[in-house]
């Protein structure tokens, strides 16, 4: 007999069949109807049990979380809020959940509550939801990639070079952590160390993955990253996943064309393949932001805030032009902005960057041109000698998302600003050897997943957009 | 006017067109014939200049490995060996390549002279073959899962249980290397440490994907794992990427079900999507084993072995089966075999694996019900108690390619395996909990990606199957 899933049961059309099903019990009432979710979808399908002809020991154990194997007949269901259901015939306990030790019991759980027991927060509506458009996200991601001739790339996640400065790194060793070997002049001899040098966790794949896009042409990288940052706030994590394409011969302008295109295509993706578990998200955001003050909530629902970036062209303004909005800006002048506009040069906060995608502009941003001294060494500097054709895309809610740049191609320059930023030009001979041979135009950006993915299910905290977060004091499981 | 790639050129059939392209220049010959390769597919397309009419200066700088746009009119060829050229009307040189200077000149260089500009080997015919293949092989592997109704997770890669024991582990740490805080025992105080406790980089997503496979049903992992083994082989890399399904209601039977249609349909993929790579790759393995002496060249081409995974249906043999067909076996008889098998409950090795797959059933073979004294500690026993639901699939060339097991289902079982191993309970706490709330029969299976994709491209160093491979002293790029 073929194992259906409940997803399968719940898009059949043929009733009245003997089916046999594994899944968790999600509630049981009138000792009679089981909810049955196997997290194939959002939705449990109803199991209809004969009480009176079942074992009463058996009765007793079928509690929420229990595991259950269970062989009946389809058939079209004649209560509400289900088109089908299963009249059960069989019933077969796989696993109890003592109700009294059970943690994930049907009411609401906070979230704090559930990050302490991620192993088992997916078994929630909230969580599975969540997961399961990750994982549509992260496809679509691949997919779009592979339709437009990108090549997927593994750059390493151990380096032994430091030398891009995106952050604080984490030491990888395999050193006596008490007594390590100490060299002539007395420091730590990282000769004796597994790599034969001080090795770290990777900040970035974007130096690698040029390497390939040299060669490959279009590549791109999704993989983890690392920051040994002490950020204990919502929108950071010690280790989180980047996507970074890398395309030759691509200026700035087709950069920004590609970060477009690929933000609203995943989008839609989503937007077309998940509508239960957005629904069910849009809902929960709704009844979240109820408990806010009206100033507080937003001014979109997280279906319409989707619909926002995929149906609107992207607005492309150099740094100076929205640096010149912010500063005429009502919230500038009346003095809203927790970091005032004043001049040129500044960094642009969230507020910012919201302020110009909600209120001025009302569709997607991209910003490009920005001062060269906000940004790293490898933008490509412009004629202005002051402004490097950075770019970063701006959605409504959070700002920044996507940062890129089309890639300082020129030796001499390139050489120049490693010097100017005091990193050791030898620790970067590879990288550099591509300005030295059949060196070219080319460009490319980055994107954090957890961030998108907390745009997309319009989760409030990136612990809660993957599946064990790292933190700061935290490593569990 | 549209930018094209070569792959879109080489297969367009509108002649006649004006087109602009860029790429590198591969050869040059005749100061007629440049071709030029952008890394799209294995093929250069050929540019036809007037060099009557081009700048003696340009003319000297179109060398192997310099960057070119061209514009030009796209024509049949006269020449052979390819159906379209390019008649060029306009030339720039993006980048130049001295010819001095410049390693990747167009001659056979040895892989182990590419290990060391594995920065520019990617522009080599052999490497980016193997990296269109790896892109398309990774692909495969998402969307056979996607199709199969598998939910990808991110399995955390910094852990701070060392529970697992698969293998020797690194530490993660922003401790000071030299004098790191010690605690009132004298011992390094990992309580002040980033993540509050000693942590390492984790040699496996299994049991992570577990608890996920126990939510969502069916989960896989794709991600970077880690082992600080001193192993200088050419089959072992501290850093290597592992596809993890984990299956909630699967048996055994169900697992090897699904590597064999796994390992079936990714190859094929690659049949199907790389046809020109893998004939490039076929030919530079039949030149290579030309230098070798008759017995010991591989008995398939490498399509052939390709065909001979995909063709024929996986034999499923027990160990204790396999055991006596090696025991009896011509090789073991006449003491061909570096080890010997005498008694059951030997561990095999590759060259017994080897045998039973070309030599005894010419044809894949999963091997389950293994000893439970060589396998690991969650492998579900059997009722004999002297062995567990493991399975191993066994490839032509290399043997043991996947790696799988049924899981302990039951808490009791589990906890006294897990004392015997001498591994601390508490660590596995969440671990545990799956068995105590609605446990259920499960299983799932590990595929080394690099080592997959040494089969499939047939190179035989695994540091030729990733961009850029970690390995005892080495973590350069």
């Amino acid at each position: 007999m073929h194992v259906f899933t409940v997803k399968q049961l719940l898009s059949t059309s043929g009733m009245n069949q003997e089916v046999t099903i594994s899944g968790w019990v999600r509630t049981f009432r009138s000792n009679r109807f089981i909810a049955l979710n196997d997290g194939s979808c959002l939705s449990s399908i109803q199991c209809v049990v004969d009480y009176e002809n079942l074992d009463e020991e058996v009765l007793k154990k079928i509690n929420t979380g229990a595991a259950l194997k269970i062989s009946g007949v389809l058939t079209a269901s004649q209560g509400r809020g289900q088109a089908v259901e299963i009249q059960v015939n069989k019933l077969e306990v796989l696993g109890e959940a003592d109700p009294d030790k059970y943690p994930i019991q049907p009411k609401k759980h906070s979230l704090e509550f559930l990050r302490e027991k991620a192993h088992l927060r997916v078994r929630t509506n909230t969580f599975s939801a969540v997961m399961r458009i990750s994982s549509a996200l992260a496809f679509a991601i691949h997919q779009y990639f592979r339709n437009e001739g990108f090549f997927n790339m593994h750059a390493p996640l151990i380096t032994g070079s430091d030398a891009e400065g995106a952050g604080e790194m984490f030491r990888v060793s395999t050193l006596d952590a008490k007594n390590p070997p100490l060299n002539e002049e007395g420091e730590v001899d990282f000769k004796e160390d597994f790599f034969g040098k001080e090795a770290h966790l990777t900040v970035s794949g974007q130096l690698e993955a040029e390497t390939y896009a040299m060669g490959l042409g279009k590549v791109y990288t999704f993989g983890p990253t690392f920051r040994a940052e002490n950020s204990n706030t919502s929108r950071h994590l010690a280790e989180f996943w980047m996507i970074e394409p890398e395309m030759a011969f691509y200026d700035l302008d087709g950069n920004m064309d590609l970060a477009e295109d690929f933000s609203q295509s995943i989008i839609r993706y989503v937007l077309e393949n998940c509508e239960e578990d957005l629904l069910f998200l849009e809902k929960r955001l709704l009844d979240e932001e109820k408990t806010k003050p009206q100033n507080e909530r937003s001014e979109m629902s997280l279906i319409e805030k989707l619909r926002f970036v995929v149906d609107n062209q992207f607005k492309r303004v150099s740094y100076t032009e929205a640096v010149d909005i912010l500063r005429n800006s009502k919230p500038n002048k009346k003095k809203k902005f927790a970091f005032p506009i004043d001049e040129w040069g500044a960094d642009l906060q969230s507020e910012h960057e919201r302020y110009l995608v909600e209120k001025h502009f009302k569709c997607p941003v991209i910003l490009f041109d920005y001062p060269a001294n906000i940004k790293a060494f490898y933008m490509r500097l412009n004629d202005d000698e002051k402004t490097v054709r950075a770019m970063d895309v701006l959605f409504p809610g959070i700002g920044e998302i996507i940062g890129g740049s089309q890639r300082e191609e020129r030796l001499d320059v390139l050489q120049e600003k490693i010097k100017a930023v005091g990193i050791d030009e030898e620790e970067l001979w590879w990288y550099l050897d591509l300005r030295r041979f059949g060196t070219a135009v080319h460009s490319g950006f980055g994107l954090g997943f957890e961030r998108m993915l907390m745009f997309v299910t319009g989760m409030g905290n990136i612990r809660d957009a993957i599946p064990y977060p790292r933190f700061p004091q935290n490593a569990e499981f």
